[in-house]
């Protein structure tokens, strides 16, 4: 496909989800429909099982919404000026990867925040940015996350989930979520100090996990994340959350649903045998 | 340092401007100021004539106003929301960079701009998002800019541009703001395939001028920007323009002014003497 072709399929394919869901049930029921991913014209993995799930942790996981208010607070009452914070940490996080260099997300956030404050002539301190984005350590998940992985663990799936957060960052997070014992592991890019989505981070998780790339999914609230796993050769379920975009300019991936509890019943449908 | 002091560095640098030209004041006057650049700090180079200035095009150069109106009409009148759409850019080339991937700037411009879009109810077709971008092409140099560059090159620098933007859009950029000829050459990222600020686009391009790293100093408004040369062991002259600030957690530049007009003053003090 030209990248002209590629756009318009992916557009037509997020801004329908109803077509898309009609378009897997055609693939179910052995028909080919027009509107399918990549992997799925392929054949190769839709109908399989992944060998492991890995999930994304802030906002596929985590609701921000307590840290979105004491953000806003530091920008002066501004809430408006949220997204714009948090996509220049995302966009200097991965300039400091281009750059061979690496911060903590929550030193990049902190740094992003007083950048974004000083442009609406606020002046914040090292302190207070920190302050201000330290609610992320205690997150509460979002309601439909916990019966989802019960669900899925149940069903003998293996789970780890993957974050652009540091070590010590998302193990309290999951701790403070009542998450821990969902998971076989908590795998931060802190480890090979590139930020998600670097081909290499996806690289080096499957490795860890010692599962080839083409049986690994990532579940995610960021189109960005997907994008990059599906770069990687991964499978790719997205949360779409409110806010949350695909990239038109990637592969879309196999399952799109509004939350968490939808994300898993499509994975359930896959059957209960075990998968290591 | 350790990185809160050097972001404690960097912010007292960022946050006031007289301290920082003081302290440059003080360095020619033979004394040793206790703000100053890693690189001044070493005394390696802040007196000396870089051989090739870089300059970064779009808002470094050229102003960005027409195209800004264009796309705050596509966004249903939404000015405030440019910066998020450009932030959201940035952050998308370096999504496809980390992730082994390539699509000209414009068409990374387009897709993002339909993703903000949609993020605030707005249906934005393939064709007006491409066309809200569209007056990138014809974009006037800022009032300040082509007498600066004129007493650079009549003083002997050799200059090139170094942009993220396609050859033929830069190609097409430079002829329609009557800057062609003041340029020795016209570098784009897509010759690399990788968009600023990674690494390897500025060994790329020292390369290509056949100048050392340490004789090469680029001139941007954009803070990720001279991060990353600075990082890549170039130098650096931030043009400070409304809404641009440099990264609190990457070296600063040796030149920090307004205006280009400003920088030039700065570069011309360092002598007429030929450069290559």
């Amino acid at each position: 496909m030209s990248p002209a072709q590629e756009t318009d399929c992916a557009n037509a394919s997020v801004n329908s989800r109803r077509h898309f869901l009609a378009a897997g049930a055609g693939i179910a029921a052995g028909m080919l429909p027009t509107l399918v991913s990549a992997q799925a014209q392929k054949g190769t993995t839709m109908n399989s099982r992944p060998k492991c799930l890995f999930f994304d942790v802030n906002e596929t996981l985590l609701d921000l919404e307590s840290m979105k208010t004491s953000v806003a607070e530091a920008l002066g009452g501004r809430p408006d000026l949220l997204p714009l914070w948090f996509t220049t940490m995302l966009q200097h996080s991965l300039v400091a990867t281009v750059g061979d260099h690496y911060d903590d997300f929550g030193v990049i956030g902190a740094a992003t925040l007083q950048m974004v404050a000083k442009n609406q002539g606020i002046e914040l301190s090292d302190d207070a940015a920190k302050q201000a984005i330290s609610p992320i350590r205690s997150l509460p998940p979002h309601p439909d996350v916990k019966p989802a992985l019960e669900q899925l663990k149940q069903a003998g799936y293996r789970m780890v989930t993957l974050t652009n957060s540091s070590q010590a960052g998302v193990d309290e997070q999951m701790k403070n979520a009542g998450l821990t014992d969902l998971f076989e592991d908590r795998l931060s890019v802190e480890n090979v100090q590139m930020f998600k989505p670097h081909s290499h981070v996806y690289k080096w998780a499957a490795r860890k996990m010692n599962v080839p790339p083409e049986d690994c999914l990532l579940i995610a609230a960021h189109g960005w994340d997907i994008a990059g796993a599906l770069w990687a050769g991964w499978r790719g379920a997205f949360v779409a959350r409110p806010g949350a975009q695909l990239y038109p300019l990637a592969k879309q991936p196999e399952i799109n649903e509004p939350d968490m509890q939808r994300v898993a019943a499509q994975l359930l449908q896959l059957g209960t045998d075990c998968c290591s």
